[in-house]
């Protein structure tokens, strides 16, 4: 049987449009990138050299009746404007991160995919990073007990992108642009509603968007998340910190270098021998003895059977739910809403989301 | 000219007394350990064993001509009624921290001392740590420009200690016991009013008292600090870690390992290559290109120009101001009550502190 082949038109050929045609959808053996618009002309030039149709309007690449699939990756602000009109042209779509501004964007969205037969699916990749996964295998598998507290933390020292990136009117900053990421992954992760939302945002470049932000949320079911996106961090602190009832957690970085620290319960009461601290002696800060604990390297990452392209296939051919699903992607929107709430106030947000 | 020589006599020689006396006083020239009291006979069968005369009670301690010092090192519950037998008996006083539990008992004690010729001083020993006065001077001589971001960890994994310092009565908790160092570190470097107060408490290993906290104090000159506590940290996190307008610093260890790292100005501008990170490209989060930095070793401690108990003689001789005030004992204590307002309610509480 010959598997259906799907065209995938790219509304926005900018540095992650042509992400998803260079590399994402490189070798996909069903999903080929047929054709590209954008309003800039040296952008449509390079959808051409890539030997892609190029669309004098998003009308009549929405228009074309061989455009199975529109990936839409155009500034987030004109994300919701084109994904209504092209489920209204009977496509299915694909739209990059964040979906939309605000979260009643996204809800008229769902209203009009409600009642067709297309598929609508935010491309939250990084759900399938291997240092995510590994941190949800640790998570779930109770690699160092039941974790009770978590940090996740992207740091870079390049400030924001000077694109439209740094631009509020279409959706700019670091909240919308790795937060977006680092908060769908630990939605994804821990199963409980939250309770609590503590935000800060840093604007020290002087940029009218946040150039990071830390924000503290707890979880019903007692877990305390740390989340921290930083662009003028010239040292970097561990992507993931993990503490759990039985040890600790780290991966170090995107390599997925790290370690686990489990502490063996039945040497627990030995005591560790003080140490001399600064200006003071310390037994409660000293190092636990080389008994008390056991080191292991990280386990494997998880494996979600599917990647986003193949899953978008099988929820187009009803075989398969969504990894992505929308509720989960508005409860996400949702959460940046009040995130940037508790930081305006500078007030802890209580909820039940 | 043969200096006076101060006779101290310690009340609680438990690990704090007994550290005093043998290492903190050890070679002292004119402070010299004369007499110990505690209510377990088996510490004062050690202050004799040390050579110290054992006080039967006391207030046979306070009525002994000979004592010109009384350190108070006995949990921190009874520190204020010690205090002030000791003040009204004409002696001067160390106390050990935290000062008091409660504000208003420092309150009290200062009230006391205020018409006497006599001092009362709190042990605050870790302004005198290396780490600290390692990052006063990147604060203060602005190593990285200027600072706008500082975090101080202390982690452990040996829980809470098993003595009194795990009943909340007494003043136990890790609050009480480190926080109180790293929020005075914090409050002598910052010269700055705070302006509002995040906390949140620990309380995993089921004690009445926390096992360790975070909290994140704004300045009202921006910085913004977050001060963490944790005894079930089997993996630790940088001692320090500080962002400036010029660069980034980090400690890790009470050993003073670490390093500066500033960005070139005139680099700055020269674009890092996008990196693979999990399921993405990345540009924001892209190490700085080589040139774009020099990684400096970390600068030289201060120097405070005297240690605590010869500031002490110095006050008691009215040659030099106090380098721990009680008027910043007394900050420090209303910080630590709003910590626990803080985290009791899940607020921010504002303040002008």
């Amino acid at each position: 049987m010959t598997e259906k082949i799907y065209n995938l038109a790219i509304v926005g050929y900018g540095g992650m449009g042509s992400y998803h045609a260079h590399y994402i959808l490189k070798d996909h053996k069903q999903v080929k990138v047929y054709g590209v618009y954008d309003s800039k002309p040296n952008r449509m030039d390079a959808g051409m050299k890539d030997g892609y149709k190029a669309f004098d309007s998003l009308d009549a690449l929405l228009s074309d009746e061989f455009v199975d699939i529109v990936l839409i990756a155009t500034p987030n602000d004109v994300h919701k404007e084109i994904a209504i009109k092209a489920i209204a042209a009977g496509k299915h779509v694909v739209c990059e991160k964040p979906v939309t501004i605000h979260s009643e964007e996204l809800i008229e969205i769902m209203d009009t995919v409600k009642n067709t037969d297309q598929v609508f699916m935010v491309h939250q990749n990084r759900r399938w990073d291997e240092d995510f996964l590994t941190i949800k295998n640790i998570y779930d598998n109770r690699k160092i007990g039941e974790v009770f507290q978590i940090e996740s933390r992207v740091h870079g020292a390049n400030g924001i992108p000077g694109d439209w990136r740094h631009v509020k009117g279409n959706g700019g900053g670091m909240v919308l642009d790795w937060g977006v990421h680092l908060l769908d992954q630990l939605l994804f992760m821990i199963d409980s509603k939250i309770s609590s939302i503590y935000a800060n945002l840093s604007f020290i470049l002087g940029n009218e968007v946040d150039d990071g932000f830390q924000t503290i949320i707890t979880f019903e079911n007692g877990v305390r998340a740390l989340v921290e996106v930083g662009t003028t961090n010239f040292i970097t602190l561990p992507r993931w910190y993990a503490k759990g009832t039985e040890g600790t957690a780290v991966i170090e970085d995107w390599s997925n270098n790290g370690k686990i620290v489990i502490q063996n319960r039945d040497v627990v009461a030995s005591v560790p021998k003080p140490i001399k601290a600064g200006q003071g002696l310390t037994k409660t800060m000293a190092p636990p003895s080389g008994e008390a604990t056991t080191t292991y390297p990280l386990p494997e990452p998880i494996e979600l059977n599917e990647h986003f392209y193949d899953n978008l296939l099988s929820v187009i051919e009803k075989r398969q739910e969504p990894f992505v699903k929308n509720e989960e992607v508005l409860r996400l929107s949702k959460l940046i809403e009040i995130l940037f709430e508790s930081a305006e106030k500078n007030e802890i947000i209580k909820v039940s989301l």
